[in-house]
């Protein structure tokens, strides 16, 4: 939908925070928000939002503020909303049936609607509601449900030869859970969650510096 | 340790990834690494690693590269990984019954030795070896144990009430699990993650952009 502009990264990262704070005011039955209030409930500059705001030609009335039932059907077509996405989840370990029981569809078009494994006594067992498969099924599965985004949560070691059969399936977005960093195509997009990482990182921070990291700042 | 010089967050954000790579190379008993080669293990730039390390003042010798013993000693001391941190888990649903599962221990000094919940059913249980305390032992706990970073797993509502105490209680860092931006004083670190939202990013970038969009990378 916007190919043919560019939108800066941290802009691109703030519209998921931008659509579900302006669900969450729709249910309040909210139909006007000003970039003031925003910024309050959800800890970004009320310029930064502005700014955000006007990449994609959505401009505040004076006085009025943003119109939310807009807002969110605009944003919904930005992050695909009103389609339903299909992702994958290699990895059902500890973290990956946290994942299936974490319910991505509650807030968001996103669905895990196939998990991989290579433990017998999960494979054709279905967890939260999502059919776990053997790993060799893999290359199968993703081509039949047309699946082009997979969550990798596999052991640190088995992870890039996981992420080589997912790119010869025509995956075209991995989101890591593995401290390892992936060799992919450049056609490829890797979003790293390293959770060992993000502690270390607040930890550090902690011990170090004195003002707030919050990842959705600039 | 740094605290009198400025390190950009980048760096000190590739700080662990750095770190727990060296300890990869150890393991191999490799004791000298080149910026190139590190670079095409974790992904990142060779020119940015050194820029990285020239930070530390750990300088590279040309021809024979880092010294891994010494590069991993000094990260250890700069990431406080010659001393235990404890930390707390604030809700034991099934994301925190991962987290608690996931081991931070393994790779990091780094351990969960408090979690929280307020289902009777786990309260005076112990999950993956971590004690499960009533909410009500929240603040008590913390300052026994003396207790300065929590993660938070609680559902989205509570999640402030809960930052609140914490706040009140003396925690100097929360790594945050809920889509909520928490108000917290500007003295109290917030690290979030938010699954669902780094899910819609990645489709959201495959879908818009080109290049790869690792965390770690500037």
């Amino acid at each position: 939908m916007f190919n043919d502009q560019i939108i800066p990264k941290a802009t691109a990262k703030r519209l998921p925070i931008y659509y579900r704070y302006l669900n969450i005011l729709l249910d309040e039955n909210k139909t006007r928000v000003s970039s003031t209030e925003l910024s309050e409930a959800i800890k970004v500059d009320s310029a930064t939002i502005r700014r955000d705001f006007s990449y994609f030609g959505a401009l505040g009335k004076r006085g009025y503020g943003y119109d939310v039932p807009k807002l969110i059907n605009f944003f919904k077509k930005i992050l695909d909303q009103d389609k339903l996405t299909n992702v994958a989840l290699v990895g059902v370990g500890n973290l990956g049936q946290a994942l299936l029981n974490f319910n991505f569809h509650k807030n968001s078009n996103v669905r895990i609607s196939a998990a991989f494994d290579i433990d017998s006594k999960l494979i054709n067992t279905v967890k939260s509601g999502v059919p776990v498969y053997s790993m060799d099924e893999l290359e199968k599965q993703l081509q039949d449900q047309q699946i082009k985004i997979a969550i990798i949560t596999v052991p640190e070691k088995g992870v890039q030869n996981v992420t080589d059969r997912l790119v010869k399936a025509n995956i075209s977005g991995i989101l890591n859970f593995t401290p390892r960093r992936l060799s992919v195509p450049e056609n490829v997009r890797v979003q790293s969650v390293d959770l060992t990482n993000e502690l270390q990182t607040l930890i550090y921070f902690v011990e170090n510096y004195g003002k707030n990291t919050d990842e959705v700042e600039d």
